[in-house]
Protein backbone atom coordinates (compact mmCIF):
# COMPACT_ATOMS: atom_id res chain seq x y z
CA UNK A 1 0.00 0.00 0.00
CA UNK A 2 1.83 3.50 -1.29
CA UNK A 3 -0.40 6.33 -1.77
CA UNK A 4 0.50 10.13 -2.18
CA UNK A 5 -1.96 12.86 -1.47
CA UNK A 6 -0.96 15.73 -3.87
CA UNK A 7 -1.92 18.42 -6.06
CA UNK A 8 -0.48 18.54 -9.88
CA UNK A 9 0.62 22.27 -8.99
CA UNK A 10 2.19 22.21 -6.30
CA UNK A 11 5.99 21.69 -6.42
CA UNK A 12 6.65 19.84 -3.38
CA UNK A 13 4.39 17.18 -4.86
CA UNK A 14 5.99 17.04 -7.92
CA UNK A 15 9.43 16.65 -6.11
CA UNK A 16 7.73 13.66 -4.68
CA UNK A 17 6.47 12.14 -7.70
CA UNK A 18 9.66 12.44 -9.48
CA UNK A 19 11.38 10.81 -6.32
CA UNK A 20 9.23 7.83 -6.47
CA UNK A 21 9.53 7.91 -10.63
CA UNK A 22 13.17 7.35 -10.17
CA UNK A 23 12.85 4.80 -7.27
CA UNK A 24 10.41 2.90 -9.92
CA UNK A 25 7.94 2.84 -7.23
CA UNK A 26 4.14 2.64 -8.50
CA UNK A 27 1.74 4.12 -5.86
CA UNK A 28 -1.87 5.31 -6.00
CA UNK A 29 -1.97 9.24 -6.73
CA UNK A 30 -4.58 11.08 -4.65
CA UNK A 31 -5.54 14.32 -5.98
CA UNK A 32 -6.32 17.45 -3.17
CA UNK A 33 -7.23 20.12 -4.91
CA UNK A 34 -5.61 23.07 -3.42
CA UNK A 35 -8.07 25.66 -4.75
CA UNK A 36 -11.38 24.69 -5.18
CA UNK A 37 -14.08 25.12 -2.44
CA UNK A 38 -11.30 26.68 -0.17
CA UNK A 39 -8.88 24.07 -0.68
CA UNK A 40 -9.73 20.53 0.19
CA UNK A 41 -6.52 20.49 2.21
CA UNK A 42 -8.26 22.78 4.86
CA UNK A 43 -11.10 20.10 5.18
CA UNK A 44 -11.65 17.95 8.60
CA UNK A 45 -10.94 14.58 6.76
CA UNK A 46 -7.07 15.54 5.14
CA UNK A 47 -6.54 17.89 8.29
CA UNK A 48 -7.03 14.58 10.64
CA UNK A 49 -4.54 12.94 7.94
CA UNK A 50 -2.18 15.65 7.83
CA UNK A 51 -2.24 18.71 10.56
CA UNK A 52 -0.68 21.55 8.53
CA UNK A 53 -3.07 21.03 5.74
CA UNK A 54 -0.78 20.54 3.10
CA UNK A 55 0.48 18.21 -0.15
CA UNK A 56 2.21 15.93 -0.05
CA UNK A 57 1.42 13.50 2.16
CA UNK A 58 2.74 10.00 1.59
CA UNK A 59 1.43 6.20 3.30
CA UNK A 60 3.29 3.71 2.78
CA UNK A 61 2.31 0.49 5.26
CA UNK A 62 2.68 1.90 8.42
CA UNK A 63 4.10 5.24 8.03
CA UNK A 64 2.93 8.25 7.07
CA UNK A 65 4.44 11.22 6.40
CA UNK A 66 4.31 15.01 5.31
CA UNK A 67 7.08 17.32 4.41
CA UNK A 68 8.72 16.92 0.69
CA UNK A 69 12.02 16.70 2.23
CA UNK A 70 11.30 14.01 4.79
CA UNK A 71 9.74 11.72 2.34
CA UNK A 72 12.38 11.61 -0.16
CA UNK A 73 15.05 11.01 2.48
CA UNK A 74 12.85 8.23 3.48
CA UNK A 75 12.40 7.10 0.25
CA UNK A 76 16.09 7.42 -0.36
CA UNK A 77 17.07 5.23 2.84
CA UNK A 78 14.12 2.83 2.04
CA UNK A 79 14.86 2.04 -1.43
CA UNK A 80 18.31 3.39 -2.31
CA UNK A 81 18.62 2.52 -5.79
CA UNK A 82 19.47 5.01 -7.10
CA UNK A 83 20.64 6.89 -4.43
CA UNK A 84 19.70 10.91 -4.02
CA UNK A 85 21.79 11.63 -1.77
CA UNK A 86 25.31 11.08 -3.04
CA UNK A 87 27.49 8.70 -0.98
CA UNK A 88 30.93 11.03 -0.67
CA UNK A 89 30.21 13.12 2.38
CA UNK A 90 31.20 16.41 0.97
CA UNK A 91 28.82 16.10 -1.92
CA UNK A 92 26.08 14.95 0.10
CA UNK A 93 25.94 17.48 2.24
CA UNK A 94 26.59 19.98 -0.70
CA UNK A 95 23.53 18.35 -2.43
CA UNK A 96 21.68 19.23 0.97
CA UNK A 97 22.48 22.79 0.83
CA UNK A 98 21.08 23.04 -2.92
CA UNK A 99 18.26 21.15 -2.03
CA UNK A 100 17.62 23.84 0.62
CA UNK A 101 18.24 26.74 -1.17
CA UNK A 102 15.03 25.74 -2.85
CA UNK A 103 13.25 24.02 0.37
CA UNK A 104 13.54 26.92 2.35
CA UNK A 105 14.85 29.45 0.96
CA UNK A 106 12.26 29.90 -2.32
CA UNK A 107 9.44 27.66 -2.28
CA UNK A 108 8.53 28.80 1.23
CA UNK A 109 8.03 32.67 0.78
CA UNK A 110 5.80 32.21 -2.78
CA UNK A 111 3.93 29.46 -2.31
CA UNK A 112 -0.15 29.64 -2.37
CA UNK A 113 -1.14 30.74 1.04
CA UNK A 114 1.69 33.05 1.61
CA UNK A 115 0.29 34.83 -2.17
CA UNK A 116 -3.15 34.38 -0.54
CA UNK A 117 -1.72 36.60 2.52
CA UNK A 118 -0.31 39.39 0.55
CA UNK A 119 -3.78 39.89 -0.98
CA UNK A 120 -5.90 39.51 1.72
CA UNK A 121 -3.41 41.87 4.21
CA UNK A 122 -1.86 43.86 1.57
CA UNK A 123 -4.27 44.37 -1.33
CA UNK A 124 -1.37 43.02 -3.55
CA UNK A 125 -3.09 42.56 -6.85
CA UNK A 126 -1.72 39.62 -9.47
CA UNK A 127 1.28 41.38 -11.07
CA UNK A 128 2.53 42.54 -7.16
CA UNK A 129 2.47 38.65 -6.27
CA UNK A 130 3.76 37.74 -9.26
CA UNK A 131 6.61 40.32 -9.25
CA UNK A 132 6.94 38.84 -5.46
CA UNK A 133 7.47 35.65 -6.60
CA UNK A 134 10.24 35.98 -9.26
CA UNK A 135 12.01 37.99 -6.79
CA UNK A 136 12.44 35.15 -4.50
CA UNK A 137 12.95 32.53 -7.61
CA UNK A 138 15.37 34.82 -8.74
CA UNK A 139 17.36 35.98 -5.53
CA UNK A 140 17.21 31.83 -5.09
CA UNK A 141 18.62 30.98 -8.07
CA UNK A 142 21.74 33.50 -8.43
CA UNK A 143 23.04 31.48 -4.87
CA UNK A 144 22.03 27.91 -6.83
CA UNK A 145 24.08 28.96 -9.84
CA UNK A 146 26.82 29.94 -8.37
CA UNK A 147 27.23 26.41 -5.83
CA UNK A 148 26.62 24.64 -9.56
CA UNK A 149 29.92 26.07 -10.83
CA UNK A 150 31.71 24.18 -8.00
CA UNK A 151 29.78 20.97 -7.96
CA UNK A 152 27.64 20.29 -11.24
CA UNK A 153 28.04 18.31 -14.44
CA UNK A 154 25.25 17.17 -16.21
CA UNK A 155 23.58 17.80 -13.27
CA UNK A 156 23.49 19.76 -10.14
CA UNK A 157 26.06 17.74 -8.25
CA UNK A 158 27.92 16.22 -11.16
CA UNK A 159 26.63 13.44 -13.52
CA UNK A 160 24.19 11.72 -12.02
CA UNK A 161 20.84 13.04 -11.03
CA UNK A 162 20.26 14.02 -7.55
CA UNK A 163 18.08 15.01 -4.83
CA UNK A 164 18.85 18.97 -5.43
CA UNK A 165 17.79 17.97 -9.16
CA UNK A 166 14.59 16.96 -7.49
CA UNK A 167 14.00 19.80 -5.63
CA UNK A 168 15.65 22.32 -8.57
CA UNK A 169 13.31 21.50 -11.49
CA UNK A 170 9.69 22.14 -10.32
CA UNK A 171 10.94 25.54 -9.06
CA UNK A 172 12.16 25.94 -12.99
CA UNK A 173 8.93 25.14 -13.44
CA UNK A 174 7.48 27.94 -11.93
CA UNK A 175 10.22 30.01 -12.56
CA UNK A 176 9.04 29.88 -16.66
CA UNK A 177 5.69 30.14 -15.72
CA UNK A 178 6.00 33.27 -13.65
CA UNK A 179 8.27 34.41 -16.63
CA UNK A 180 11.47 34.83 -15.02
CA UNK A 181 14.28 36.27 -17.00
CA UNK A 182 16.65 33.49 -16.86
CA UNK A 183 19.94 34.33 -19.37
CA UNK A 184 22.04 34.48 -15.52
CA UNK A 185 21.37 30.91 -14.82
CA UNK A 186 22.90 29.05 -18.15
CA UNK A 187 23.75 25.94 -15.72
CA UNK A 188 20.45 25.55 -14.19
CA UNK A 189 19.13 26.16 -17.71
CA UNK A 190 20.98 22.95 -18.75
CA UNK A 191 20.09 20.71 -15.87
CA UNK A 192 16.61 21.56 -16.34
CA UNK A 193 16.87 19.99 -19.97
CA UNK A 194 18.54 17.54 -19.14
CA UNK A 195 16.07 16.23 -16.39
CA UNK A 196 13.49 16.50 -18.76
CA UNK A 197 15.14 14.42 -20.91
CA UNK A 198 14.01 11.52 -18.22
CA UNK A 199 11.06 10.02 -17.88
CA UNK A 200 10.84 9.90 -14.62
CA UNK A 201 10.78 13.76 -14.36
CA UNK A 202 8.22 14.09 -18.02
CA UNK A 203 5.91 11.83 -16.03
CA UNK A 204 5.81 13.33 -12.95
CA UNK A 205 5.24 16.94 -14.29
CA UNK A 206 2.15 18.87 -13.57
CA UNK A 207 1.09 18.85 -17.29
CA UNK A 208 0.55 15.49 -17.05
CA UNK A 209 -1.80 15.77 -13.89
CA UNK A 210 -4.38 18.86 -14.47
CA UNK A 211 -7.69 17.57 -13.00
CA UNK B 1 39.55 24.44 12.33
CA UNK B 2 36.26 25.07 12.94
CA UNK B 3 34.06 28.19 12.30
CA UNK B 4 30.56 29.49 12.87
CA UNK B 5 29.52 32.76 11.07
CA UNK B 6 26.39 33.27 12.92
CA UNK B 7 24.36 36.46 13.92
CA UNK B 8 22.75 36.36 17.27
CA UNK B 9 19.16 37.01 16.63
CA UNK B 10 19.21 34.49 13.65
CA UNK B 11 16.56 31.72 14.12
CA UNK B 12 18.78 29.55 11.80
CA UNK B 13 22.12 30.39 13.76
CA UNK B 14 20.92 29.45 16.67
CA UNK B 15 19.89 26.03 15.62
CA UNK B 16 23.79 25.48 14.65
CA UNK B 17 24.64 27.19 18.27
CA UNK B 18 23.00 24.47 19.77
CA UNK B 19 23.81 21.24 17.48
CA UNK B 20 27.59 22.04 18.30
CA UNK B 21 27.28 22.26 22.36
CA UNK B 22 25.17 19.36 22.43
CA UNK B 23 27.86 17.44 19.99
CA UNK B 24 30.53 19.63 22.99
CA UNK B 25 32.58 20.97 19.84
CA UNK B 26 34.70 23.97 20.38
CA UNK B 27 34.03 26.59 17.43
CA UNK B 28 35.43 29.68 16.34
CA UNK B 29 32.41 32.35 16.54
CA UNK B 30 32.48 35.32 14.02
CA UNK B 31 29.63 37.50 14.24
CA UNK B 32 27.57 38.70 10.77
CA UNK B 33 25.65 41.60 11.48
CA UNK B 34 22.23 41.32 9.35
CA UNK B 35 21.19 44.79 10.26
CA UNK B 36 24.09 47.10 10.87
CA UNK B 37 25.34 49.41 7.70
CA UNK B 38 22.56 47.01 5.46
CA UNK B 39 24.00 43.95 6.80
CA UNK B 40 27.34 42.58 6.27
CA UNK B 41 26.01 39.77 4.69
CA UNK B 42 25.73 41.74 1.65
CA UNK B 43 29.25 42.50 1.43
CA UNK B 44 31.79 41.20 -1.06
CA UNK B 45 33.71 39.06 1.17
CA UNK B 46 30.73 37.15 2.89
CA UNK B 47 29.31 36.46 -0.37
CA UNK B 48 32.56 35.11 -1.85
CA UNK B 49 31.92 32.97 1.22
CA UNK B 50 28.28 32.28 1.20
CA UNK B 51 26.61 33.54 -2.32
CA UNK B 52 23.26 33.13 -0.79
CA UNK B 53 24.12 36.01 1.57
CA UNK B 54 22.68 34.34 4.95
CA UNK B 55 23.89 33.16 8.10
CA UNK B 56 24.71 30.92 9.21
CA UNK B 57 27.74 29.23 7.70
CA UNK B 58 30.02 26.84 8.34
CA UNK B 59 33.84 25.63 8.09
CA UNK B 60 35.12 22.39 9.67
CA UNK B 61 38.74 21.61 7.73
CA UNK B 62 38.08 21.88 3.96
CA UNK B 63 34.07 21.64 4.13
CA UNK B 64 32.05 24.88 3.92
CA UNK B 65 27.93 25.05 4.58
CA UNK B 66 25.26 27.22 3.95
CA UNK B 67 21.62 26.49 5.38
CA UNK B 68 21.29 25.16 8.95
CA UNK B 69 19.54 21.81 7.89
CA UNK B 70 23.09 20.89 6.08
CA UNK B 71 24.84 21.82 8.49
CA UNK B 72 23.19 20.06 11.69
CA UNK B 73 22.99 16.72 9.31
CA UNK B 74 26.58 16.68 8.76
CA UNK B 75 26.99 17.48 12.15
CA UNK B 76 24.93 14.34 13.13
CA UNK B 77 26.63 12.02 10.55
CA UNK B 78 30.42 13.33 11.60
CA UNK B 79 29.70 13.52 15.24
CA UNK B 80 26.82 10.68 16.28
CA UNK B 81 27.10 11.16 19.91
CA UNK B 82 24.95 12.09 21.03
CA UNK B 83 22.79 10.97 17.91
CA UNK B 84 20.52 14.17 16.61
CA UNK B 85 17.74 12.19 14.55
CA UNK B 86 16.54 8.97 16.45
CA UNK B 87 18.12 5.83 15.24
CA UNK B 88 14.20 3.82 15.25
CA UNK B 89 13.47 4.84 11.04
CA UNK B 90 9.62 5.53 11.60
CA UNK B 91 10.48 8.21 14.13
CA UNK B 92 13.59 9.46 12.63
CA UNK B 93 11.33 11.10 9.81
CA UNK B 94 8.56 12.28 11.85
CA UNK B 95 11.69 14.43 13.54
CA UNK B 96 13.00 15.17 10.17
CA UNK B 97 8.74 16.06 9.61
CA UNK B 98 9.36 18.37 12.65
CA UNK B 99 12.26 20.18 11.90
CA UNK B 100 10.55 21.12 8.11
CA UNK B 101 7.35 22.16 9.57
CA UNK B 102 9.48 25.03 11.03
CA UNK B 103 12.85 24.93 9.16
CA UNK B 104 10.62 25.43 5.51
CA UNK B 105 7.19 25.87 7.23
CA UNK B 106 7.49 29.16 9.47
CA UNK B 107 11.17 30.59 9.56
CA UNK B 108 11.13 31.47 5.83
CA UNK B 109 8.18 33.05 5.87
CA UNK B 110 8.92 35.34 8.97
CA UNK B 111 12.44 36.17 8.48
CA UNK B 112 14.07 39.51 8.23
CA UNK B 113 14.51 39.55 4.13
CA UNK B 114 10.73 38.51 3.82
CA UNK B 115 9.94 41.43 6.21
CA UNK B 116 11.60 44.02 4.26
CA UNK B 117 10.09 43.18 1.41
CA UNK B 118 6.76 43.89 3.28
CA UNK B 119 8.25 47.03 3.98
CA UNK B 120 9.32 48.19 1.45
CA UNK B 121 6.44 46.75 -1.41
CA UNK B 122 3.38 47.04 0.71
CA UNK B 123 4.76 49.57 3.40
CA UNK B 124 3.75 47.12 6.00
CA UNK B 125 4.88 49.00 9.51
CA UNK B 126 5.63 47.37 12.45
CA UNK B 127 2.68 46.30 13.39
CA UNK B 128 1.88 44.90 10.46
CA UNK B 129 4.88 43.01 10.26
CA UNK B 130 3.98 41.76 14.09
CA UNK B 131 1.01 40.25 12.94
CA UNK B 132 2.55 38.42 10.10
CA UNK B 133 5.12 36.67 12.42
CA UNK B 134 2.51 35.95 14.70
CA UNK B 135 0.14 34.52 12.31
CA UNK B 136 3.00 31.72 10.31
CA UNK B 137 4.20 31.01 13.77
CA UNK B 138 0.88 30.26 14.89
CA UNK B 139 -0.09 28.24 12.02
CA UNK B 140 2.90 25.71 12.13
CA UNK B 141 2.54 25.34 15.56
CA UNK B 142 -1.06 23.56 15.43
CA UNK B 143 0.72 21.21 13.33
CA UNK B 144 3.90 21.02 15.42
CA UNK B 145 1.57 20.62 18.36
CA UNK B 146 -0.73 18.20 16.95
CA UNK B 147 2.21 15.97 15.88
CA UNK B 148 4.05 15.58 18.89
CA UNK B 149 0.63 14.53 20.73
CA UNK B 150 1.84 11.20 19.02
CA UNK B 151 5.78 10.87 19.46
CA UNK B 152 6.87 13.45 22.05
CA UNK B 153 8.31 12.65 25.82
CA UNK B 154 10.31 15.10 27.59
CA UNK B 155 11.22 16.45 24.31
CA UNK B 156 10.13 16.36 20.82
CA UNK B 157 10.93 12.96 19.93
CA UNK B 158 10.55 11.03 23.12
CA UNK B 159 12.56 11.65 26.12
CA UNK B 160 15.88 12.10 23.97
CA UNK B 161 16.59 15.90 22.72
CA UNK B 162 16.34 15.55 18.49
CA UNK B 163 16.69 17.59 15.95
CA UNK B 164 13.52 18.79 16.34
CA UNK B 165 14.33 19.94 19.31
CA UNK B 166 17.22 22.32 17.97
CA UNK B 167 14.32 23.62 15.41
CA UNK B 168 12.09 24.32 17.79
CA UNK B 169 13.34 26.05 20.39
CA UNK B 170 14.83 29.20 18.60
CA UNK B 171 11.29 29.23 16.86
CA UNK B 172 9.63 29.29 20.00
CA UNK B 173 11.99 32.22 21.87
CA UNK B 174 10.50 33.92 18.13
CA UNK B 175 7.19 33.36 19.30
CA UNK B 176 7.50 34.86 22.72
CA UNK B 177 9.58 37.56 21.33
CA UNK B 178 6.67 39.02 19.10
CA UNK B 179 3.95 38.07 21.97
CA UNK B 180 2.31 34.68 20.47
CA UNK B 181 -0.29 33.67 22.63
CA UNK B 182 0.83 30.45 23.85
CA UNK B 183 -2.11 28.58 25.55
CA UNK B 184 -2.89 26.35 22.67
CA UNK B 185 0.47 24.83 22.90
CA UNK B 186 1.11 23.48 26.18
CA UNK B 187 3.65 20.52 24.68
CA UNK B 188 5.31 22.92 22.96
CA UNK B 189 5.85 24.91 26.25
CA UNK B 190 6.92 21.56 28.46
CA UNK B 191 9.54 20.79 25.66
CA UNK B 192 10.74 24.20 25.34
CA UNK B 193 11.14 24.34 29.45
CA UNK B 194 12.59 20.96 29.58
CA UNK B 195 15.26 22.24 26.75
CA UNK B 196 15.90 25.28 28.43
CA UNK B 197 16.99 23.34 31.60
CA UNK B 198 20.16 22.20 29.66
CA UNK B 199 23.15 24.22 29.35
CA UNK B 200 23.61 23.38 25.58
CA UNK B 201 20.61 25.17 24.52
CA UNK B 202 20.89 27.78 27.64
CA UNK B 203 24.75 28.73 26.24
CA UNK B 204 23.43 29.06 22.74
CA UNK B 205 20.29 31.22 22.97
CA UNK B 206 20.72 34.74 21.46
CA UNK B 207 21.16 36.70 24.86
CA UNK B 208 24.54 35.32 25.35
CA UNK B 209 25.83 36.66 21.72
CA UNK B 210 24.49 40.04 22.38
CA UNK B 211 26.66 42.25 20.40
Amino acid sequence: MRKLYHYYRSSCSYRVRIALNLKKKDYEKIPVHLVKDGGEQNKDDYLKLNPKGEVPYFIEDKIGLGQSMAIVMYLDETYPDPLLFPKDSSLKYRCLELCEIINSGIQPIQNLKVLQQLGKRFQADQEMKDDWIRFWIQRGFVAYEKLLQEVSGKFSCGDEVSAADIFLIPQVYNAYRYKLPMEDFPLIEKINKNALDLLAFQEASPEKFVD
